[in-house]
Formats: structure tokens, C-alpha cells, sequence
């Protein structure tokens, strides 16, 4: 719960996001749990970028599941304003992977997260192998 | 769009709901799509009161969506408020039922909606009979 | 709760949505409240396209909320589709609104909705006649 | 994104939540945003068994908002399933409190997560000491 970066990272995915009144709360910003969705929208594109869909393998009893998380909130941002998500890979291991993400309004960074993503199987929800696919996301 | 319940209804399925700040919006208000969550859970609740839970025909393909609605927002709510959503069962036809449902703070009616969910086939969405179990919300 | 549109409208304002995991539920469908979600944005960026946000009047003690609505729900849409959601003026009144709106995929239409949207003041929520700019709506 | 507790804590405060067809995904189990929702929920109803709500100075320009989080996701929540949410106070420091969370079903443990919350001027969001009225959460 401490890391914090200092400057807006330039080099990857980013995914803009428009704040709309279904994400504000009565506090007048952002609800707290709502820039979830909004990374799990920029990694899904920044997935979907390399050419893969994550729910692809569906049928083949492969999911993949968050498995931990940490989130620094450092400025709210409220509503109507233009925001911007990015996703970067931290690490593809054998069964999971890690993203670093940010939400970003022109200059400033105002949530800051790390997100660890398991492959499991759909059925039993037991980690396993990722993908051969996946490889993509190191390209 | 036009009918309003003149007073609060008194001898049907009620549910307590408390307002959170999940489902408020900057205006400081419950946000309009999150009333329908309200009315869902006490649907829900109401059905598993006669012994029915509607999602334990999944696997034999049988299904329940919602086919429309129509709501009317008199007043809003506001965090933190207690209220009571009620659903009433208006009528069971062979494919569908239509539920009359209100969102009420003490006396007050807050909104009142009426919600037809029909009975589909899992898989194609298609229009299907409804389980024998459900003549049972007649009772 | 009858009324359907017969083809996908053309001539209108769209809004492009990509359903993404949190919009869904466990019926692998998009979560019939949400779409009141895509319908909000819709209507959002059919006004901010007319010069005009809605919320920029809330330190005048004006706002506007949702008075009614009806929504019929005739084809699911899933994870990853990408939709389209029109939003046009049916009728501009002196303290309200009335939107048409359709949610689509392709040429099918998913959803169709009719909204009432009425101007309060904010602090009282009472009806109040709406800003003279509203009247860009029907240019 | 380390820590698991090994056992479901008993001692600390505890509320009830059911999983409803608005938590789930299309994976079928509740979406990852949602349980900071039911987290919010426990910490909103500890606090107030202790007679305080967080919001009742607003209008004295105080405001609560969370600073950071790690969660850990450890076993799927799904559809009707009765889960207890516990929140207990690890740290009650000058201007933040800091509190840590379960997500439980029967003796399983589903989640756990840290939380801390800020005091916040509501106006501007600059840190600001705790009301005194605080100190009872200790108790």
C-alpha cells in the first residue's frame, strides 16, 4: 500500500475513459470501486490489442480470475471529465499474470494499482496453465 | 408511463433495503438504474419466500428475463435512508409473469414500477413454459 | 410496455458502447439494469454533441432527473459485442424532456426506452422551468 | 497482495450479505469490483454500531475517502450464496484509519482485504484531522 509512481507513464496502452454519472457517488467523485472497471476495461483492450480475447477460451473450461490486488487512490476525479486508463504487463508467469495500471487526467496520476491475474479452470476454479496465446502479450 | 399507487401498499412482500454509498450519484441521490437492483433483490426475496429460487432451473436450460418494465420516480432517496421494496405478483400468465413493485421511505411511495419477466430457454432466449413449481407464487 | 420499434433508427444520435464483463451477470447477459447505464450515456454525449452538459447548471439549483421511463428488453447482448445506443428528442416541454432510445447491435435492435427526464431545482428536487440553452436540443 | 488470514475471525464485527444477480459476472461467480461494494457496506454498518455515520459531517466540510487497498481474492462467491462480511479497526491514527476486512462463507474464508480511509476536507480533499467523535470506534 505504498508505492507510488511519479510521473504519468507515456510508452503504454492506454484507454480513455469518460467519467459518467453512474460512476460518481454522493462524495460528488468516483466511487471508490468503480476505477476497477475502469482497469479492467483498459487491460481487457490492451488484451484485445495483441489480438486476444480472454473469454475466447471459455468453452474450453480455461477463465481467468483476479487474484490480488492493490490500489493507491491519490486525486479523485469527478464527473464528466476525460480520463485515461493504461495497462502495462509487470510480469507473464506460467499460471498468471501482472499488470500495472494507472488512471491518469491530462498530467496527473490519480490511482495507481497492481492487479494479479490467475488462469484457473472455469469448472473448478483451480489454477492452471495459461494459454500458449498468451505469449502475445510480451510482444 | 402514467400510473401512481396513491398510498403504500400494506399487505404485500416488503424487503429492507439500505441506501449505501454504492448507489447514490453526485447529485446526492440514489442513481435512476439502481432502483431496479432494489426491485430485483425483492423479487428475488419474495420468490424464495414461496420456497422458489428462479435460477435453479439453469441447468436444465429454463431461464427468467427481464422482457420490460416501466418505472415512475416520484422522490428520490438518499444515503444512508432505510427503505422497503415491495413486489406483488399482478398476474401468471403461461410464459410470464408481471410483478407491481414500489420503493418506500416510511410513508412515503418513492418510485413504483411494473416488471413483466418471461420464462426462456437458456441457451437460444427463446420464449418457453414456465416451471409447474411456479403456480406456487399464487399462493 | 408495447411499444416497438420496427427497424434499427438511422438519422439519429449514436453512441458507441462495448459491453465489458461488469456490465454482465451470471446469465451470461448483460444485467437488464444496465442498460439504463448505455441509455444515460447515450443521452449525455446526444446533448454535450448539442454544446450543452446537463450538470452545468447545479450552482444555479439546477437539476434534472429521471421522471419515468419504459423499457423493453426483445434480444440479450453479451460479453464483448460492440452496441450502438441512439438517444433523440421526442419532445422538449418547459420543465422536461422525453428521449426515445435503442440499444443495437448491428441491424438488430437489443432494446428500445422511452425517458422522461424532468428539471428540479436541487436543493428541493421541485419541478422548475429548464434553461432557455436547452432549446439548442431541437436544432 | 501477500497476507491471508488462516482462519475466519470470529470476535469482530460482522454483516450479513446475499449475493444477487447484480454482483455476478458472466464467469458465473461475484465480479471482483463488487466486494469492495459489500466491504464498504460492513465498514458504513460497524461505524455506525458504534452510533457514528461517516456523513453526518459533510455539511461541516468533512469527508472520508479511501487512500488504498490490497485485496486478495481467494475463493469464488456465487449467485444466492448468504457470505459474512467482518470489519474490524486495525489503526485509528490523526487524520486516517485503517481497517481490515473478510469476505466469508460458512468457516471459508473468500476474500480478505485492507482498507484505509482518509479525513478529508470535503471541498478541497486535503487530509484533515479525524472529528473527535472517532475515538469511539476504539471502544
Amino acid at each position: 500500500m505504498t508505492k507510488v509512481m511519479a510521473s504519468v507513464p507515456q510508452a503504454c496502452f492506454s484507454w480513455p475513459v469518460r467519467v459518467y454519472i453512474e460512476d460518481t457517488d454522493a462524495g460528488g467523485i468516483v466511487f471508490y470501486a468503480n476505477y476497477l472497471k475502469y482497469m479492467e476495461r483498459a487491460r481487457t483492450e490492451f488484451v484485445r490489442s495483441k489480438g486476444i480475447q480472454l473469454r475466447q477460451w471459455m468453452a474450453e473450461d480455461i477463465s481467468f480470475v483476479v487474484h490480488s490486488l492493490d490500489v493507491q487512490y491519490l486525486k479523485p476525479a469527478r464527473l464528466d471529465e476525460e480520463l485515461r486508463v493504461t495497462a502495462s504487463l509487470k510480469k507473464l508467469a506460467r499460471s498468471y499474470m501482472i499488470f500495472e495500471q494507472t488512471v491518469c487526467r491530462d498530467n496527473d496520476i490519480l490511482v495507481t494499482g497492481q492487479v494479479k491475474v490467475a488462469c484457473v479452470e472455469l469448472a473448478t476454479g483451480k489454477p492452471r496453465p495459461m494459454p500458449q496465446a498468451l505469449s502475445l502479450l510480451n510482444s
